[in-house]
């Protein structure tokens, strides 16, 4: 279906940059092996088989560049289906600076950012929505995040999507066939199959959208902010959740994780804290930045912890507060501090209370309650993420809804008796917008659209 | 020489840390290809040849956590000389944390800074000097560091110092076997030869601990002072070098050169400039620190550039400062300022100056001649980087400073006249330390001191 011939040979880096022992340099097209062969002493890699490694030096007329291994991946046995180079030498990036002009003054030319997924795309070797999860896999973060990533890439999705497509594609051309034989009226297709083949199609497609909803949360996290009085404790429990987060991970010397400020991850979800900033800076936030931002604060949220003290708050005036702050229904939870500080009968009073958690954030006390209760809001037990398919990107969330919508035009169709060509339009238009999201159908923008998102060197 | 046998197989990081498309992970060991093998689905790694590449997934237990390729090195083969395997996974932080803990747990044992390096320098793939180099080269950022680094790690100074060692060991030898024969009073070692010898290696030392001079400078760079009165123009004409230098280097995509900041690389040559930060927020830097602390700074460096306003300023005055300024006649370069405001005339007579620079810093007129001087002060034309070795090492001068007292012992020893036991004791403490810089002496306190500066993962 793709026909795709290069005649230029990219290259780029393929490590991150900065001081490491190696970095890796990466060659695709037709020229990589001659053209790295051209500056490299050692053995001759035209003739060395596929999927070998070779020691020698790269060489800028008679200087030595650096000592190098050279690994070869002759097309299509390549992660591009191109022949494929990867120069791994010392990691410095005067070195890696050195090697990029050498291989550049001999001819190749510096990669676009994700350039050689494309090519790997375009080669047939994976759909689109497998390159996307390229750069989902990269990007991932958590343990979610990664294992929706991973059964992307791996082809999990695109499986589900083709199978929903090969089957209404038989149906499309038995309609086809029809209108061959139109003065014969014959009917080649099932109209009653056809409609509970799109039902069935539709419901799929319902089950997936919704799922985006968790796929969201598991990709870009969850938008929170923690609202309260002041002095009900809000920057102590954000120090205390982000200081645990930072001890939990272990840290394996050599593998820093980025931190990002204000987020932090549990159970593989990442709560990302709104406008934290501010609320670290002043223990008067609600009462500084008055009712209205604090209101614009909530609106750009999708979970709001309610952090009230303890000692100093009746049930009553928790429930008034409650029903006043959220008058959209987010998801709320109401966490009551300084439970170290409470007499029994204050605990016991709260006690009753329901979907409350009580925590001290100065003592550290029940923050594992708080975590669970927090991970519970965000509705995972719904979604099983090994059984089920999660959509986690945007545009197929949007070729999905056009798929349905096509698919909701061919049902009125049939049920308005209209002609057979118009139904076939109507079908051909369901399987353009499914056949985008695997890449069956693209164009040159959908490509750069997606593949400029990426790193350059993947 | 060297018996060294590890049981245990390290495992680290070997490429930068951050998103790239890729990272590499390293083990080196007995275990290595059977911990990878253990937790590898794809052709069973133990039955495949050195230097061959497998693509495969790593499992732990069911779960996928990366697509990679592994590389195989069998030893002695490869970089430690033991089994080592490379793994290439998709370079997110969270996938390589994720190996990282899995090779772990399959009992790899997290490698120690440089002890990759350290187990191929007790395994003979190189000498010490060779792998010190490795470090070196690493973090090389200029034209000349690289070349220094890249000819030390192939065993250029190696074979310099092996080929004064083995002169000498053969005398050690000689008196040593006269020793035996005592009695019979036969003299195995001309006393002359060993005379002439033993001048001719302190020649090439004294030659060596010269070359540190300039070795120093390549390694890290040149410590630099712009001084001048209020107005001359500092701040001025340090922006304007830092920028032209930014703009030079080219800027090949994802290759990112870290520039330190205050900074610039001529030829090859870096020029730190000291305590920089203030210059540029003060023109009136001279009159705020006070002459004192001025006279500090100049102790810290070993250039200094003396800024002055052509306009405002007669020759007297110029040669009465520079006096004044420098009584440790360091080397220091008068550089006249603001060429585009004075008179013809004026220009004439400064024309008549020796070993003056006339520029303006804020038009950028004639700073290639202000570079030409500066690089002129360093005295590179003295040495030929290309044929002479060059000493870049604080431990190297040390062993050599020792070497060299040593062969003095002996040579007023051999004046004097002592027994053949004290002269061959003398000879042996040079060849100690003369051994130490290639490592064929070696302690576990000097090895631990040069690899821990190494990074985790080389």
């Amino acid at each position: 279906m793709h026909h795709h011939s290069t005649t230029d040979t990219i290259v780029a880096v393929a490590t991150a940059s900065g001081v490491g022992a190696i970095a890796v340099i990466r060659l695709s097209g037709p020229e990589a092996f001659a053209i790295v062969q051209g500056v490299f002493r050692g053995r001759d890699l035209l003739q060395q088989p596929s999927h070998t490694i070779h020691f020698g030096t790269i060489r800028d007329g008679d200087k030595v560049l650096d000592e190098v291994l050279v690994s070869l991946f002759k097309g299509p046995t390549s992660y591009t289906k191109e022949d494929v180079v990867e120069v791994s030498c010392h990691g410095s990036d005067f070195i890696v600076q050195q090697l990029m002009q050498l291989f550049l003054k001999q001819g190749a030319r510096l990669a676009q950012a994700g350039e050689f997924t494309k090519r790997a795309f375009l080669n047939g070797q994976f759909d689109l929505a497998q390159a996307e999860a390229v750069a989902d896999l990269i990007s991932s973060d958590s343990a979610l995040s990664h294992e929706v990533a991973m059964k992307q890439m791996r082809g999990g999705f695109s499986q589900e999507i083709k199978k929903l497509r090969a089957e209404l594609v038989h149906f499309a051309s038995m309609i086809e066939l029809e209108l061959d034989f139109a003065e014969e009226d014959v009917e080649f297709a099932d109209r009653e199959q056809l409609r509970l083949l799109i039902s069935n199609i539709q419901r799929i497609i319902r089950e997936l959208l919704r799922s985006f909803e968790l796929g969201n949360v598991i990709k870009n996290g969850v938008p929170t902010v923690i609202v309260g009085k002041p002095n009900a404790g809000k920057s102590t429990l954000l120090n205390k959740l982000l200081n645990e987060e930072k001890a939990i991970v272990s840290d394996v010397p050599g593998t820093t994780r980025d931190f990002i400020e204000d987020e932090i991850n549990i159970e593989g979800i990442s709560f990302r804290f709104i406008d934290t900033a501010g609320l670290r800076e002043t223990t008067d936030k609600v009462e500084a930045i008055g009712v209205e931002r604090t209101l614009q604060k909530l609106s750009q949220s999708s979970l709001i912890i309610y952090l009230f003290d303890i000692t100093t708050t009746t049930p009553e005036e928790l429930q008034a507060e409650l029903e006043h702050l959220n008058p959209k229904k987010l998801p709320i939870l109401a966490v009551a501090n300084k439970i170290d500080e409470a007499s029994p009968a204050t605990l016991a009073v709260f006690g009753e209370v329901e979907n409350l958690v009580q925590i001290s954030a100065a003592e550290g006390a029940n923050m594992d309650g708080l975590k669970e209760a927090l991970v519970a809001k965000v509705n995972l037990g719904k979604l099983n993420t090994r059984e089920q398919t999660i959509v986690t990107n945007l545009r197929h969330v949007d070729s999905l809804n056009k798929t349905y919508e096509a698919l909701d035009d061919t049902l009125s169709g049939l049920d308005l008796g209209i002609s057979n060509d118009l139904v076939a339009a109507d079908i051909r238009r369901a399987l353009h917008h499914l056949g985008q999201i695997t890449g069956e159908i693209t164009t040159d923008d959908l490509l750069d659209n997606i593949f400029t998102k990426f790193c350059i060197g993947k």
